[in-house]
């Protein structure tokens, strides 16, 4: 329908586009389809009882409250919850340093929109969270990519990177979305020593650092950059912005997220915020504290990390019972994603075409990286699905890959993955 | 604090300030001030029963889905309803033509995004919503404001605006925010077809139009436009989008706003939400559909008309009683303000300061104007405070007004501010 708005749609738009993984959450919602697509966290673990009790509470005792207007920068008492949770992790904070966001996603838009000016470099990992390419591809940015292993970003390709001048680094250290690796402990000293040569300060997105299944957890960035700039005496040097989320140990569905950043940074992006949803909802933001406070959540990490450690580990052994010998993947060690890495000459998207067919579904690896590349990989999510239909699905996936996968390729392997 | 982010900020954020009305409303929470800043609703208005028993019902019966992620657009049921609710006043659209945004100020924000370049005009009212003029600043655009007196925007100056080739026309139609006028029908034919013959489309934001306590209802632009175009044979003609919004007759803490436009726009502003916050709360898009259906909603805005009608009623009264003669101010018809002209040499803002003495509070109305005009203006929200505080907060700030106002000024009242 041709109407008066044709034709007038901003320069940026050309940048923006309906994300692959968005749409194929429509395409994959059939009940018979074992979808390995989404984000999903998994809805057993949802606390359905407390919520319940929460929404009781808070409307009781503050209904016009939680119904009413608010704040910009966040229901206080949940930020102070934050600063106190974080604290144990060593990032130690006060409310004032945290803005409450309508989801993580927000997070990445506002940032976008403080910090990118038109044709300025993001340092990002390749492959990279979707969300913050889509978020930030509206404000016309560039960017400049560092590869990833088995242990992370791969420093060492990470100077000549900074030495192109970005406006900030983009990092996910822990469980990476997509590839599932953590950034090891000496990569993370590097990247901050590198960093502050460079002038380059950072963004750490952690939304599944609560969720790992083994291991020893790792001192996050910030932490790592404080202690590197103990001098200024702060017990936060500011330069590593941190961005975590609700949505993997609550629900997603409230769209919770959070920004700590110096004081400064958290008033531009109330600016912004404003702006764009005025503040998050109210309800949710008490409901949110309710829920969580008084142990309850600490309690509930512990159940989700053993019911995704039991997927996880279902994915693993169905992985190597059923996939051909020449694919590769991540063994993650938390979160929700592992990554797979097809021979070379092999296109994700046209395996998912053949996948859907056996009704089986997961994210080509190509919408993960920023200039297009990685047309042999793919992303799949362990934590929707029950181990049953883990197994039951990576069977079909492995099915449609021997098919796909004649003898004559065998001698093409992924092993130039830089992936174990 | 300096911090490795410091001097980074992108070039848009000069242009973006935190709201006057925002940080005011922080100034105003003690107790004792009676406010009339903010543009809250009545908290006894508040239908909390009804969400208590929608948060149980949606909990019970769909808990996972609830709190899970889900699709950018909106929860289909909720789009429905809207679309029938629309249908009742002309409006006539399908679920596909609606998108549900996190409060009618995203939507603000996405259109903002998908239409802006820097340096578009967009042609606004003088004064204008302040939370569009907060949105868009950060897309640096400029702005071509046409005046407004009780009849609405001045349509006679329409057409030199219209010829400077602006990118959209915002407009206000219904008991406008700040002023409380209400657009008049001979002037809203002409501006149809004024912006049709120049080719400029039109956003039509109706936050208020159900809150009309006298007088008959005007039909929107949709539908005059929809007229105009008739020989289209569409029901929606898609060159006048609508913006409307649950915060003014079910609850502002949800978030909760919708876009009525072409589907073809929809789906950009689709692609423009998920890069900003992937989707709006799911809990909240099934409450507030849990609470409005089978003919709440309707019968919850007789009873919220009849207590914004008896406070517009008390604060007329009281202005009549206790202002000083030389102040002129709007008599609107609905909706939640009036505007308070002020004789030309006094200034709202060092008002503001000698009223917070007595502990009233408004905002001055400079902060709806996107060119710094209108010092001597101030707008008054009549639905957030009771009668009794309406009448005793009047008196208060006709004190103030009375004290700064000397016999010497009596002979330059705002006569000319084109309000009766």
């Amino acid at each position: 329908m041709k109407t008066l708005w044709t034709k007038r749609y901003a320069q940026r738009t050309r940048r923006m586009q309906s994300s692959a993984v968005r749409e194929l959450l429509k395409l994959t919602e059939q009940p018979d389809v074992i979808s390995f697509a989404g984000g999903l966290p998994a809805p057993k673990v949802f606390p359905v009882k407390e919520f319940q009790e929460a929404c009781q509470k808070v409307l009781n005792e503050h209904g016009p409250k939680a119904l009413q207007y608010s704040t910009t920068e966040g229901y206080r008492p949940l930020r102070e919850m934050i600063a106190r949770h974080t604290a144990r992790y060593g990032i130690v904070v006060d409310a004032d340093h945290i803005l409450i966001t309508s989801g993580s996603q927000q997070a990445l838009d506002l940032i976008g929109k403080i910090f990118i000016n038109p044709g300025d470099h993001v340092l990002v990992e390749k492959p990279t969270y979707l969300g913050a390419l889509q978020a930030w591809n509206a404000y016309q940015v560039e960017y400049v990519a560092v590869g990833l292993d088995d242990d992370g970003m791969k420093t060492d390709e990470l100077e000549g990177a900074l030495r192109s001048g970005p406006k900030f680094l983009y990092a996910l250290p822990n469980f990476h979305n997509p590839a599932g690796v953590t950034l090891a402990l000496a990569r993370r000293q590097k990247l901050i020593v590198l960093a502050d040569h460079y002038g380059v300060p950072v963004i750490e997105d952690d939304p599944y650092g609560q969720l790992r299944y083994e291991g020893e957890h790792l001192p996050s960035l910030v932490v790592l950059d404080n202690h590197y700039q103990a001098h200024n005496g702060a017990p936060y040097s500011g330069n590593v912005i941190y961005l975590s989320t609700f949505s993997k140990t609550l629900a997603p569905g409230l769209r919770l997220g959070w920004v700590i950043a110096p004081k400064e940074i958290i008033q531009k992006l109330v600016q912004a915020k404003q702006g764009a949803d005025l503040h998050t909802s109210t309800f949710n933001q008490m409901v949110a504290y309710e829920v969580a406070r008084g142990g309850f959540l600490d309690k509930h990490v512990r159940y989700i990390r053993e019911v995704y450690h039991e997927r996880r580990d279902a994915m693993f052994h169905a992985l190597e019972r059923y996939f051909p010998e020449e694919v590769r993947w991540t063994h993650p060690q938390g979160g929700l994603f592992l990554w797979v890495v097809l021979p070379e000459h092999l296109d994700a998207a046209q395996v998912l075409q053949e996948a859907v067919k056996e009704r089986v579904a997961f994210v080509p690896g190509t919408a993960f990286y920023p200039d297009g590349a990685g047309q042999n990989t793919l992303r799949l999510n362990f934590s929707n699905a029950t181990p049953e239909k883990i197994e039951e699905g990576i069977k079909r996936l492995g099915r449609v890959l021997k098919s796909i996968l004649s003898p004559a390729t065998l001698s093409q392997a992924g092993a130039d993955s830089g992936f174990r």
